[in-house]
């Protein structure tokens, strides 16, 4: 049994979850960034304090952390991670001071295909990828079973490969990287460049005429209902995730390619374009690639993934 | 013992080479790929034989081939080469047919990584990526000291990472490639579209007025005399490769990429630029990415290559 612990902008989320993947215990507490480092982790300690009381030793064999940015995972150091405001915090070191039990952490997007490929997929791929469609974009490397973060704790991070000018410049301060085209932040934004002008769309219909009630949901909702600016906004975003996709098969050329995160929910409607775009990016015609799928774990990947990422790095 | 074959579209390059990666037997024949696959085989063939000959049974453990296009290194089967015109094209089991040896097929580029990798630079790097630039851009994977290929085969083809939007399209078919943008062809191409407006050139000086004698060699010569077009071109350039080397990163992060190909024959003034712009690409600027680097091995690197992949296949 291990703890997994996904560490958000908006909530510390923790479970105790058995080796087959399940949970069986849950908590959360907010995170609340603006409090500093130290009260974060006072809190993260809480969380799993919580999650062992009552429990004999040795039942749980070690704590698995997912965090929302660039992890060192061989010396456990947050290396950097927007959302929160850290900058080389020495998490593990921190954490283990008070906890006699190994801690393990990633990124939250490789934790969440860990959660994917080995529970969701039952181990059926050695070498996988995720992406994660959110307010940014994460991606999860399995290669030979293992997940990668690189050299440096650096890699995996799909979001930030650079694949075209943007339209603005992304929270890493470069232009072009993949999250600034396919991410729900994305599409917002360059839908909001095209209301400007043509406001005539059910995309505003949808917000109430309040523009900062639109949301990837609702550009999705206008775009299935053929709404001519949120289909531009979508077959946008669908051209520049193809190409993340297949710049994917480029590198690593994986057997499947996972598609998750909150924009995901727009399923087939999403999915049966994305393997159109592919499809057509394609430059070997008659040779497969990497199937593209929708995954299947919906709720809470990030607690599953980072206990079963302690369960594999054990 | 093992023989490594470099199969290029001029010529049918091969080698016997021992096991620290010298080569102590070398022969070579025209490729002329006009005659057909047929034609070609039959003077592989021909190759290995005559490296073959003169020596005792059992001597020579395998055979490697790299191929400048995509194969599958699972059924030695060469996918697509542009080059050759071949497209699944069974290149192991027709050479089967005729050796009683083990023989390993991957692109040139895969293999070249392996030479610069395992002999050149010794070993010393388990997570490295080469790029070779010349006509095109190849890629070579190093992953825990093994040649990544993907599950398909079409893996490490980094010359075809979409990057942005080329002045021309790419030979697969799509735009955008980095080949497209840091190969030979790419900056001979910008070249010209600059000369076009701008004729007063060192450029055109060197290649005394003849616009078919415009090469790499050519436009660095040029740059390294701040002739303006010259400058535009590689700075171009050197921003794409930028890109693709930081891409590379945010996949894999490797400890090193290393620069070959005939571009690379630019030396420190390539690379001086290279490291500065990779570093202003950087957006975790105090941590390490990896180190970029000229590829050491200059000559055979794709003999050497083959026949060392071929050993570590075995």
């Amino acid at each position: 049994m291990y703890i997994g612990i996904d560490l958000g902008g908006t909530n510390i989320a923790g479970g105790l979850v058995v080796d087959s993947g399940d949970i069986i215990k849950k908590t959360s507490v907010p995170t609340d960034p603006s409090r500093g480092a130290d009260a974060v982790i006072a809190d993260i300690l809480k969380v799993i304090y919580s999650l062992l009381e009552g429990l004999e030793p040795n039942v749980v064999k070690g704590v698995g952390i997912g965090i929302p940015g660039i992890a060192d995972p061989h010396t456990g150091e947050v290396i950097a991670c927007v959302n929160l405001n850290w900058y080389h915090v020495p998490l593990k070191d921190r954490l283990q001071t008070a906890i006699d039990l190994p801690i393990y952490i990633d990124n939250d997007a490789t934790v969440a295909a860990v959660a994917e490929f080995s529970v969701a997929q039952q181990g059926k791929y050695s070498n996988a990828v995720m992406l994660t469609l959110g307010t940014g974009v994460g991606g999860g490397i399995i290669l030979d079973g293992k997940a990668i973060s690189g050299h440096h704790g650096i890699g995996s991070e799909l979001g930030h490969m650079i694949v075209g000018e943007g339209l603005y410049d992304c929270n890493c301060g470069r232009n072009g990287c993949l999250e600034t085209f396919v991410s729900s932040l994305a599409i917002i934004r360059y839908a909001k460049h095209l209301l400007i002008e043509t406001p005539e769309s059910l995309i505003l219909e949808y917000a109430k005429g309040d523009w900062d009630q639109i949301n990837g949901e609702i550009i999705f909702k206008a775009a299935m209902l053929k709404d001519p600016v949120a289909v531009k906004v979508i077959d946008r975003m669908v051209k520049y995730l193809a190409i993340g996709i297949m710049n994917t098969v480029s590198f690593i050329d994986p057997e499947i390619v996972v598609l998750g995160g909150g924009l995901a929910n727009a399923g087939d409607f999403l999915l049966d374009k994305v393997k159109t775009t592919v499809e057509a990016l394609k430059y070997f015609k008659a040779t497969d690639c990497a199937r593209v799928e929708l995954a299947k774990l919906k709720n809470d990947a990030g607690i599953i993934g980072a206990a079963m990422y302690a369960k594999i790095q054990d």
